[in-house]
């Protein structure tokens, strides 16, 4: 349903039918995140760059479009992230104490696509939740998430679970690690356990049951019974027990949804998440469909750190894996302004039903919707009938 | 609602309880436009400049953002107006013979801000009409654009009404004029009718009964009544009583509405717009609510002319006129994860209901909801009670 003709290239129109469907999943997902009392919120396409690329250490600044702003000769950054602007929102402009929820949904771009087969522009939606560290709001958040594919229509969605506090615990324990934090996350997240040791062997103050946690974290992996097997073998430093704790919490408030568990993978989101860390993969999508987690620190550049979970996906991805959509059924109706045909469109208009006015001389042409009756005087009356 | 704190000038957050109007300001009309058979597209945010600024003469290439592509090196544009998209996807990616209805809904950012009260952020939404260059179209899009206001709420709009092929059937009527044809738009525009007397001074080869119409034309505003007096004044040319004949049509087919006629303000719309053009006016808007109109040449520089009418609006500018809106009515839930809670919970979020579910220790503070009721543990029930 996309087309790039004469278009840059990773960037596409969304055409009818296509674009009806994201239409609808926006809609859905948006009422399912009021019915959790989100309140929606609608930062600026473009910021000073400043504030857009909060995250120091993260990839952002090369997925963001730099421009000049002509009021002000300052960088502009048109957004390749939503999370950090709404961080700026809690943080600033409401500046409540208690907790906020807030949910977004618009257009990011990417200045070069995340993958082979990406778009560079996204139909960013989300839901934040701010001001509370226990699981009970990764809890929510989690379970937002998973609403949010199954009322999509996505079937088999698997979640995978981690707990950034097992790495940065293990990482903090050791000043040996101080310097090559982001080595040490690379070699796990690769689970590159050989390289692993030659770190160590790199690192003559390093502490060996530190190294030895290193190079058992990446087998750390599989269904919930890796809990289990990770409270044996890790040390038993408080963040680490806390962070069991709860994992455990969590997969028991959601009994009917599959966890699986990657203890090593902290993926690019390191330097921005800070807790719980989850993705949802299902068939259909080649990566993951949401991508969310708690990531405690954004707040800090904005002056104001806050407790922070949360998720996001992109709508137009989203669609593009799901079954062809339904096409809506339309009235056909004749050119007039007779009084009596403007009330008779009037009235099927305003109970839901779609009725395309034929222009003299028109002929038609839709993607988005299938002509199968037509309003016609018969009688004394304007009637609808079928077409044959 | 707005703030600007920490934002580059014009541009700012939109907060809860206004994102939430806009946000149904926007399914309201983007429903509107379905039910007429209008189908949705959407455009991407930044395009090859060449072809966002299809409409050379214009001055879209102010208002319009560059950036580089960094995958091409070619320069990319930032859209400053959806219209010119919608009418590439109409001559290329579509390809139809027949009427194609297309309606959007999307963000445009200017480099500028319009005026000195405008944000340089816009929610544009509009409807664009292809492939019918009768009167007929021109009514359909009309009577679509004065629904999308009476929908929101607006009371007491003004249409006023132009057909630029009077002041196009001039021009055309003159060799004289063929160099001079934006400072006539310009001086027509500002109602300046002893500088285009000077400027028939300078012009030896003009006809004087060129002149005498291009001095009467800015005093032809007024009621409808001014049509008659225009027929009577304007010389006899053929497309001149057309467009008169279409004016005549379109008052007619509308007996409900209101309209103001200026035959002398071509406005910034001469370069773009080809036919019947219109702008819709309300008390608590400053300037135009709804600018639209016909504009058969945009197509041209696609290499696919085809007749083509429409408008649109800026949903944020609508939205900031409007009185307040109502907050919703909101349900506090305790935090909890007992299966009888999570069933109740789910009942009433399916049923439409908005509720809160307090996190322990949560403090609430809310400005899009009111909570105005509670669900709690009575008589071995999960119950919903007012909170007084």
């Amino acid at each position: 349903m996309m087309s790039t003709w004469l278009l840059p290239e990773s960037l596409a129109d969304v055409l009818p039918a296509e674009a009806r469907r994201i239409e609808e999943l926006r809609r859905e997902l948006l009422d399912l995140y009021r019915a959790y009392g989100f309140e929606l919120v609608a930062p600026p396409l473009v910021e000073y760059l400043d504030s857009l690329l909060s995250d120091k250490g993260s990839d952002l600044a090369l997925r963001t479009c730099k421009l000049v702003d002509q009021l002000s000769g300052r960088t502009l950054g048109l957004r390749a992230d939503i999370t950090p602007q709404i961080a700026r929102i809690d943080a600033h402009l409401l500046n409540r104490e208690g907790v906020t929820r807030l949910c977004y949904c618009g257009s990011v771009l990417h200045a070069r696509p995340a993958g082979l087969l990406s778009d560079r522009e996204l139909l960013q939606i989300g839901a934040e939740l701010f001001g509370h560290a226990g699981v009970e709001a990764d809890i929510e958040i989690i379970q937002l998430a998973l609403e949010s594919v199954q009322r999509a229509g996505v079937v088999g969605a698997r979640l995978d679970l981690n707990h950034l506090g097992i790495v940065r615990a293990l990482i903090d324990s050791d000043l040996a690690l101080a310097d090559v934090a982001d080595e040490v996350i690379e070699l796990l997240s690769t689970k590159d356990v050989p390289g692993m040791r030659q770190l160590g062997g790199r690192l003559p103050d390093l502490r060996p049951e530190t190294l030895q946690a290193l190079t058992v974290l990446p087998s750390l992996y599989g269904g919930v019974e890796v809990l289990a097997e990770a409270s044996r073998v890790l040390p038993a430093l408080p963040r680490i027990q806390q962070a069991m704790a709860d994992l455990q919490t969590l997969i028991q408030a959601m009994p009917e949804y599959e966890f699986s568990i990657d203890l090593a993978d902290a993926g690019s989101g390191y330097g921005y998440h800070s807790g719980v860390m989850f993705s949802i993969y299902a068939q259909g999508w080649h990566d993951a469909l949401v991508k969310g987690g708690r990531y405690d620190g954004i707040g800090r550049s904005f002056g104001r750190e806050r407790p922070a979970t949360g998720f996001s996906l992109d709508l137009r991805k989203l669609s593009s894996g799901l079954p062809p959509a339904r096409l809506a059924k339309a009235i056909r109706a004749p050119w007039g302004t007779d009084p009596a045909l403007t009330e008779a469109l009037r009235g099927l208009r305003g109970s839901g039903e779609i009725v395309v006015q034929s222009l003299p001389g028109e002929t038609h042409d839709l993607d988005e919707f299938t002509v199968d009756r037509e309003l016609v005087f018969v009688d004394g009356a304007w009637r609808v009938r079928a077409i044959n």
